[in-house]
Order: structure tokens, then sequence, then C-alpha cells
């Protein structure tokens, strides 16, 4: 992030902010905080936090840490003045809400800990402050990417591919998912990504009937069909793509069952542009494989992706949000059969003006 | 865990929770539903939940997950009946507090996020159901280890100690701090951990003199200390050690420091006995420090290791507890020089009824 998209973000929040009466948000968000401030530490767990950001309407935005991470903070984040705090970030919050002179304060409602939240309590108690939970300020900002944020996703995207095509080729009968799906993410960090994105999915014949299958030591054999669903973080940004191919020669029922999701898919991907809701687009590839006359998928048809591997929008029955240029997608129908196994297919795309950009070029299997 | 101790910790909960008049206790936090059910599904961060642990003080013990999860938590949970929520837990929490006629539902404060507290006190408002916002119960009964879980932690420390000594003798310089992390996380997989137990920690010279070093690109060269912190997860427990050592030959400054974190942490072990609070080892260890003429180090002396790589109990100067019979806790005094580096080293403890039972074997450089 360059300082220009970090002033434009912090001014738009303010914005936001001051349209709704508040004096300062505090951010606990990891994606959020990052997004707005560029410092990349992240938490582990809700539990052990690598600091918050405090943005009043006006003055120095803050952000909040402790001594293990204040030379990072100050390295990451050149908008922000570094606080830190000794004995925890409550107290230091209490100091900087009478120095700021704030009345109202918001937080993160959706990622804030109901313990943490009581001692806020007390202490907005003791000193007359407001405290508003707020949902989703940030996340909507960070629905709409800019263009940098476009172009690191179209690199992680690029780096996705490099990773699976240069395990693909080492795939043969013997290897155990458990074994592939090391291999992938090995590969990633050699390759310059900071780790997956997700657990990495490889799942064998019947294995691949399960849409979140975990990897076993299930050994490939000749004619196993494999889906691998995986996704790296590069600079930041995630990127998400499945495939599914056949160790050997595919028989006439897999590539029969494959075109219909590969249909689906394209239909999906036909029906993005802005204006239509999610449910729109999960309608118009999930009708594909009802026509003909296969299961429809358990799962939705796709999510946001940026910071976040699953973010806003969703495509799914329940998508009533309408899509925007600039937001990022995944297209991801799958078929699903409990004794035979299962196809899923997904790229992403880029919501644009006329349409969308597709941003994967991997064709494997697609060309069945 | 066997039926035996599943039944016990159940009924050492339900014990608690009658004696404080709570009808059930939904558990939302991930290693209290392991440790109660067996269950072992990981949360991806918590607003991804793989489930939650409906505990009644009378009748089945209930586990709450999706269909993503239903066979997974039937396998693992025998002694729980697994309800299916389709609308969301809340929804499910509502039919069933209706169903079991709950007046009185404890949730756990440090892992329950505000917006969904929000949401839960508007149920309990529509049906009359008195919230108990509470905190460490389970955690409580975790701190306390039984044979089994014992031998389980010796055997996490031993892989862990197995897989130090294969990356160990293959050091040298040239290779990176990151690529040694790698090598010890990769070897974890290979000899059968669930994976690392936290972020390895691997540096090198100056890197060293950070508690918490994130492994850099920096280039190992003959006469650079190097401190690796590392530990896996083994059958659901955490190990936890730390080596210091020099790639070549030790100089005297080296020998001096290393040994003076020697005696500090010997002095700890030695410190452990029920009925000794944290705060009295953590001080027998740093009292050498400070009597050697060394700067004390920021960080506490150690923390209990369990399901958890940090919890309870706390050894440090604010630890009041005692310690008791079938605790897990870490000693790992640290000597930080900013222009020089640091030395830390670690080992793993069971408190006895005599006094401890040391973990590890490893004398790696221990002998200087």
């Amino acid at each position: 992030m360059d300082g220009d998209a970090g002033r434009d973000r912090l001014s738009r929040l303010r914005h936001t902010l001051r349209r709704r009466g508040i004096d300062a948000l505090l951010v606990s968000q990891p994606d959020n905080r990052r997004y707005l401030s560029g410092y990349t530490a992240p938490d582990h767990g809700i539990q052990e936090s690598a600091g918050f950001l405090l943005i009043p309407v006006a003055g120095s935005p803050l952000l909040l840490t402790d001594s293990r991470f204040t030379l990072q903070a100050e390295a990451e984040a050149p908008l922000f003045k570094v606080e830190m705090y000794r004995k925890g970030m409550l107290t230091l919050l209490e100091q900087l809400a009478r120095k700021l002179d704030l009345r109202t304060l918001a937080f993160e409602s959706d990622y804030f800990l109901h313990s943490v939240f009581l001692r806020l309590s007390a202490l907005a108690k003791k000193r007359g402050l407001t405290l508003r939970p707020e949902r989703g300020l940030v996340e909507q900002m960070r629905m709409i990417k800019d263009e940098h944020e476009l172009d690191v996703l179209r690199q992680s995207t690029r780096l996705n591919e490099t990773v699976f095509q240069s395990v693909y080729h080492t795939i043969e009968p013997g290897m155990t998912e458990r074994e592939i799906a090391l291999a992938l993410e090995l590969t990633m960090r050699e390759m310059g990504a900071e780790g997956p994105s997700f657990d990495t999915i490889v799942a064998f014949g019947t294995n691949a009937a399960r849409p979140h299958a975990v990897p076993t030591d299930r050994e490939l054999r000749a004619g196993d069909l494999v889906l691998i669903d995986m996704g790296l973080v590069y600079r930041g940004y995630c990127s998400d793509m499945t495939r599914t191919f056949v160790a050997g020669k595919p028989d006439q029922t897999f590539i029969d069952r494959h075109r219909a999701v590969r249909q689906a898919m394209l239909a999906g991907i036909a029906a993005i542009r802005p204006g239509v809701t999610g449910a729109a687009v999960d309608r118009a590839a999930r009708q594909v494989l009802i026509d003909a006359g296969y299961p429809v998928f358990g799962h939705g048809l796709g999510h946001g992706v940026g910071i976040a591997v699953h973010e806003e929008p969703r495509l799914s029955p329940r998508g009533t949000k309408q899509l925007r240029a600039g937001m990022v997608v995944t297209v991801e129908p799958g078929l699903y059969l409990a004794d035979w196994g299962g196809i899923r297919l997904e790229n992403m795309v880029i919501v644009t003006d006329q349409g969308c950009e597709v941003l994967n070029r991997d064709t494997t299997s697609l060309d069945l």
C-alpha cells in the first residue's frame, strides 16, 4: 500500500465515522488493521492480538501495540503514531480517550471478545464514554479494490497457478493426498508466498465427494480423480483456485460430469456484471447442473477474495448484495456424488464496468 | 482420550456447574471443546467455528456443528449427541434451550464474540433465559493433567527433540533462518506431528536479542550463535523447547553467558514443587542472572503447556497461582543484549508430588 492509498482509505473511513456521529473507531480485526495501516503482524488467535488501531475523526491515527511489535509497526505503518502499552491495551486506551476527549467510541462487534467488552464497558461508564458496537464498516470498504490491489490479486493468482503447475507435473500413483498438499504448501513458500491462504484440499476419488475434504494418507491409484483446491497469500492478498482431473485417462462419465461443471462455471462467469445480485449469479450457474439432471451443490457459488480469502460479497442463494466494479469473487460450482467422488472447478474474477475479467489462465483438464 | 477420562471430565464439570447454579454451559473455545469431547476439528479463526458443546447438568451432552463436520464429530466424540445446525448455531440453541427447559445458560466470555453475544441476549430475553458469562471453568480443569495426558506430553517432547536433532545435524553456514525454520516444520509433519505448536523461531546473532524473533533471510556465518525455539503438536498435545548454540566453536563470552542462563534454568527447575507460586519459581531463576550482573529478561520464566502451547499456570512475577502436582510448565530464562545477541534455554517439566520431572533429554550445547 502506498501513502496515497492509505490516506484515501483513512479519509473515507473518517467521513463514515463523522456521518454516524462517532468520535473514534477502535479496530481489532487483523485484516482491517492491515488494510488501513499497512501493519502486517498477524494475531495468534483473537486472544493474542498484535495490536489495535484507534482512528479519531481528527488528528493522528494511532496504532496501539506491545513491545514485541513496536519496531515493526513503526516501519510498516508510517501514517500512524505508534503507542506502546505495557499494562494492557485498555489502560492505554483509557489514557488516550481522556487525552483526545472522546465521547463516542465505536468498536468492531464482529471481532471483539465479550470479556474485553465487559472491561471496556466498565471503563466507559467511569469516563462517561458512549460505546457503539459497529459491524462491517471497514469490510464494506475492502469489498471494492483499487488498481494496486487488483494488480496484486492478479499476481497472487499467477503465482498460485505456477505453484500448482510445478507440483501437478510430479503427481503419480502411490503419492498420498497429504504428500501432495504438503508439496504444494512448501512450494508456495519457496516461490515467495507468505503461505497458503487456507488449508490446501487434495482429495482422491470418493474423498472428493466432501466439499471440505481434509487430506488423508490415501494413496493415489491410476484412474483416480484428483481434486485440488488451493490458494496462497502474496504481498498480503489471497488467491483461490480449484481444478479436478484424473490420474491417467478419464473415462466418459468423468468427461461428461466435468463438462457439466465447467459449463456451470462459465454460465456463472457470464452472468457477472455490475448491478446483478450474488443470488442471480449463483442461480445462473446452478441452473446448468439442474438442467443436466445433476444434484445441486450444498455450498454457495462463490465469495469475495482480498486480504481475507473469504470476504464479502457472497455469491449464494442468499446473496442480496449487488455486484459493483472492483469487487473480486470466486466462481466455484461443484458436483458431489458420495459413491463416486466430486468435481469442483474454481476461477477468480474481477467485476468490471462491462462484465468481468477472469484472473485464471490455467487450463488443466479444462479442454476435456 | 478414552471414554473413562471423558466421563470423568464431564462429571467434574457438571459438579462445578451445579455448584454455581448453572443449567448448561455453552463451550466455544476450541481447546476446551477438544478436551471435553475429543472432537479435534480446529476453528479457522473465531468467526469460522467448527462447532460448540452444550453441556447440561443432566442428560446427554451435545455437540452442535454444521454439515461439514457432523461425520467427524460423531466419530471423535462418542459421548456426545451430535446436533446439526442448518440456519446457524443460535437457531438450534434456541430450540434446545426450550426442549431442555434451560433457565440459566453460561457461556465462555473469553472466547465469545460481542456480536454473537448481542444476538444471544436477544434470544435469552425472548425466552426468559438468564445468561452467565464465565471465565476459565474448563481452563482450570485443563491445568492438571491425567496420566494419559502426561504420557502424550512426554511423547510430544520426545518427538520434538528427534525433529530438532535431525535438522540440527544439517545446519551449516550459508543456510538462512527461514530455511532452517521451514526444514523443522516440514520434518515435524514427516515424522508424524499434526504441525508446529507455534511459529518456529530461528534467530542468528543479534537477531536472537529479540525474544519473539521472526525468521529472516539472514545467512548463517561461522561463529554466529543460533537460537531455536520450537514445538509441535502430537496427538493433540504441545511441546516447546529452546536451545542456543554456536555454528562452530563458541568463544568464552558465549560460554560464560550460556552457563549463566543454564544455571538460571536449573535454579528455576529446582524451585518447582507443589505449593510454591509461579512468582517464586520465576524469582529463583531470575535471581541467578541478577547475581551474575546480567540484565533480566522482559518475559515471564514460563507457562503451562497442554492442548494449548500457552496456558495456565504462568511462571512470572505476577504468578500468584500455587503449583500443583500434574501441572506441566516450561522453564525458559533468557539473556538478551541488543548489540550482541541472545541466549534462551527452555525445558518442559511435570510438577510431581516431590518436585518435578524434566521431560527434555536433549543436551545440545548444555555441556559447555
